[in-house]
């Protein structure tokens, strides 16, 4: 049952199962994880929307892998997710091209979070005046090797986990990824302060910190695909005042779910006098995207929920 | 503000801007409906499953039209869910070939539920012993005719409302739906003692009942699909003791919903001895289809949460 701690350094930009183990531990072990943003550093306070809109993605930046002895193909590593603590500031943004409206935004735009007061659960964190969100901090990326050999982009999840971007997997949640290679090779990283259900501008509050996991292991049964439970109360004070919600009705879930963000958009521009901009960003950190109903055929219903409790002041 | 009565008497089953209205009423009114349950009374207690393969749909049994005096289209009509109560018994079931998981069960199953006790918010059915599912009734199709003339079947949703089957349209809430044409004509019926979001067996807890609804009339905005404000309070025990969840990693929402369900029965046959027909049929009414990310393709992620409040004994 040692502890261990991984630094932000080394870091790993891409899945890989040749990349070199940084650690190995035992089952039971706890690792104390440092992060680094998905930006890598790039995007912090101070940033010019001109320096912005130049910042080229090369993939999340990761910390590990950890090598756990005894994980073999077939086994499932069980994640204990006992800490989090996110860095001093967030960061949530989106370029034209990117995120379920790829071709509604013509410009760039991005906002700057102050965590300093709040880098945990139960800490609000400003967006203007009037609107404020509360942290519940998780890794959108947590994930094993793939069997197969080669480099693959850390951006879609994969059976194995990865950027699933799940925005319960925080304090207290217990987490299974199905074992592909020997020893596992976990890697962690993409530090969301707070996320809807969706994430649907493509950003989270995204903030470097520092994470740690106690890793199991379960040789008794195999998965497919990751499985996990929650307490689901960090963010339960979101639901004390209800939530206003838009909907759509489609064959396409997909566009369902665009069409919904967008009358959400609307309302939030309506309503807060937000720019359509901020409106966006603000769907992605706080709209929670529901399957209403998938058997009603051909339209599928479509609800994107917002909570009242981000704006205690209206 | 006059109060009207409409019983479930003279049903229509299909969407159609000639029925004629049953009641005229003016914005401000309230109307009491009487629901009957989707099949018309076909399933009840003491139903066998020989009979219940034999039902043959024909439609949602909808009370109504209501002509609101006044509206007309481009106008919004808000609905003001007053109060609801279930009738004395409950069914969910399904047929191969249909829902979520069409090709996935090749024999029909149904279960009744008890609700004589339990015909409001804040009660709890029992499905088997150590599983019980807390109350929180709406109803599945709440709609107002399309502009289009003809007869339109009542399964889908469509911009106008009607079967969104939206488990949060509950008490306290308030629905907005656009209108179509003059006097809005309004419908109900589909009545759900509970579901989950997804619907995924293709029916709640289905049942007739009373519902009070208030009407008013929203002539300074127009809506191209229907918007709500919810309290979403009636299930908050639900999450009380957290969730556990399974996930699905695809380009397809559709099929990563459905992969979801699948690891989901898998885990409710192995824990709680249940067959996969009754596990299937948990899922329709207390799963919640999330979708936890959309915007990292190729892969997105659909999570199935199921309520560990429902297993009180475990």
């Amino acid at each position: 049952m040692a502890s261990h701690q991984l630094p932000a350094e080394t870091l790993h930009y891409c899945w890989d199962n040749s990349i070199p183990p940084r650690l190995e531990i035992e089952a039971g072990d706890t690792v104390f994880f440092e992060t680094q943003d998905a930006s890598d550093g790039f995007v912090k306070p101070g940033i010019t929307i001109e320096k912005y809109v130049t910042r080229k993605a090369k993939g999340h930046p990761l910390t590990g892998p950890v090598f756990i002895k005894g994980a073999k193909p077939g086994d499932i590593v069980e994640l204990e997710i006992l800490n989090i603590k996110t860095g001093g500031y967030g960061w949530t943004g989106f370029r034209p091209g990117v995120g379920l409206l790829p071709n509604d935004f013509k410009e760039s735009s991005f906002h700057i979070w102050d965590l300093k007061e709040s880098r945990a659960t139960g800490s609000w964190a400003e967006f203007v005046e009037g609107i404020k969100i509360p942290l519940d901090p998780f890794c959108g990326v947590m994930g094993l090797a793939l069997a197969e050999p080669g480099e693959f982009s850390t951006t879609p999840p994969r059976a194995v986990g990865g950027n699933m971007d799940i925005r319960q997997l925080t304090v207290g949640s217990k987490v299974w990824l199905p074992v592909q290679v020997e020893g596992a090779l976990f890697s962690i990283g993409d530090m969301h302060a707070a996320q809807g259900d969706g994430e649907v501008c493509v950003t989270a509050i995204e903030t470097g910190g520092e994470v740690a996991v106690r890793f199991n292991l379960r040789q008794d049964k195999s998965i497919k695909e990751p499985w996990f439970w929650t307490p689901a109360a960090g963010r339960s004070e979101l639901g004390a005042k209800g939530y206003f919600a838009t909907t759509s009705h489609s064959p396409d879930l997909f566009y369902a779910s665009q069409q919904a963000v967008r009358y959400m958009i609307e309302h939030l521009v309506e309503t807060y006098h937000l720019s359509a901009e901020q409106a966006y960003i603000l769907c992605s950190v706080a709209v929670e995207l529901k399957i209403s109903q998938i058997v009603d055929g051909p339209n599928f219903t479509v609800s994107a929920f917002m909570p009242n409790a981000i704006f205690p002041n209206t």
